[in-house]
């Protein structure tokens, strides 16, 4: 009874807002019988500017929520997350827990043929070196170059996506990274896959794009697997949406990326967990 | 002794990061004896996307907080707090409690000659229509235009604020605004005026620009001398300061708004108060 239970159990995906719905929709996609719980923190969002002690912090409270939702693993579908709290969530948790990080710095080691890759990603994302780290741990004589992009996130959850402000901005962050050889540029950060066309644009045929989600959905698949935990039966998945904050703009956004209507979001107070 | 004890209790000045600080530094120079205990919400900033319920949590917290340091009296920095979260608290908070929105719009009822008034700020703030409020409680027949702003506050966070591309998006927001007779305009968010000289350019002489900081310490100027509570010493004050998160960050940037470098800036946890 314990163990059938175990196959409909549901993975918790987390997020500082509405970026890791580009995560949670590969997943549906690559999984479509798993049942899914996601969180989005919007009352803390957002969380690349923030310290090393405060998103372990955020991240341990939205675990302990997550668990009261019985779920089987949990996929921390944000980049900063991922980087700075991973390593300490997972040797404290008795369940599966997947980040974006390795996943995607596996892909730009796959796909690199002159071990050059450029990566983007938030402040705290890039100045934790946690991508660099992952790529040499494969492949020890890569040069790997990190931006920060601070500006990407308020401009695509302002709606300047397709302006040409954000081309703009777009070119002082990247115009010194275009100038290098770099083959590979990983896409470190939830929301700039919303950005993708723009910044492939910019840096022409030459770079290939990595977006973290497929391969962290793949990572997942895996891990169930190994574990013998998979949803086999079939059935479509279950999707719940939690956030701490702000649910109905959450709702808007979300019908926006996902590729069918959600029916509500719950807030919920995350300091109290 | 009570009595003595209350003339050199702290000011609890708050925001939520470092915008405020424009309003602490008025408050330094317009009082310079009184001692100051600036709390920044750095863990949780920013305000402005984020909902009245979050809003009134999360300055309930904060002036927990503060009252552990024995304030006589709060000054609520930070637009957003004030439009969404000042009447709550203030109702339940036994020591004054002042905010920035009734200093700001009563500056610029004196200033406008047509009664035709903008105001900028972030979309909480807008969407509130707190501004328009207290205007039309002076002047029932102004007429208010209120534009939210949200890039405004990442361009100047991200250190855009001298940048062609802050001028862009100066001209999107307020290219309407421009285009109609207001002959005030109030900055209804506490980091608009560090972009103060671009937006004064861009609209031009015939529009007089109202920084809400200036009057929100004569408010505090008047209340302490209401109340019999003001600091007479005539000694310097004393200020410390306080985060939720980065205060090394916080402590860098108040050095460049501030006549005076800080020595420290220390960090707390306010999820616990």
């Amino acid at each position: 009874m314990q163990i059938q239970n175990k196959f409909t159990m549901p993975i918790g995906v987390f997020d500082s807002g509405v970026g890791g719905l580009t995560v949670a929709r590969e997943i549906m996609r690559q999984l479509p019988s798993e049942n899914v719980v996601y969180f989005g923190d919007t009352a803390r969002v957002p969380y690349g500017s923030k310290s090393k002690d405060t998103i372990i912090r955020f991240s341990r409270q939205i675990i302990r929520f997550l668990k009261t939702k019985d779920v089987k693993a949990i996929v921390i579908a944000c980049n900063t997350a991922s980087a700075l709290a991973l390593e300490t969530v997972q040797a404290e948790t008795d369940i599966p827990v997947i980040g974006v990080i390795a996943p995607g710095a596996r892909a730009a080691v796959k796909e690199t043929k002159n071990r050059k890759i450029g990566v983007v990603g938030t402040e705290a994302t890039i100045r934790s070196e946690t991508y660099t780290k992952v790529i040499r741990s494969h492949l020890p004589d890569a040069s790997v170059i990190g931006k920060p992009c601070p500006l990407f996130v308020p401009l695509v959850e302002e709606g300047f996506a397709k302006h040409s402000i954000t081309e703009q901005v777009i070119d002082i962050y990247l115009s010194a990274m275009k100038d290098t050889d770099i083959d590979t540029m990983i896409l470190g950060c939830t929301h700039y896959p919303l950005l993708r066309s723009k910044i492939m644009a910019y840096l022409g045929d030459r770079v290939h794009i990595v977006n973290p989600a497929y391969e962290t959905a793949m990572d997942l698949k895996a891990v169930l697997s190994e574990q013998g935990i998979s949803n086999m039966s079939g059935n479509p998945g279950n999707y719940d949406f939690y956030v701490s904050d702000a649910a109905e703009k959450f709702t808007k956004f979300a019908n926006s990326i996902l590729p069918y209507d959600i029916a509500t979001t719950q807030c919920i107070n995350i300091e109290e967990y």
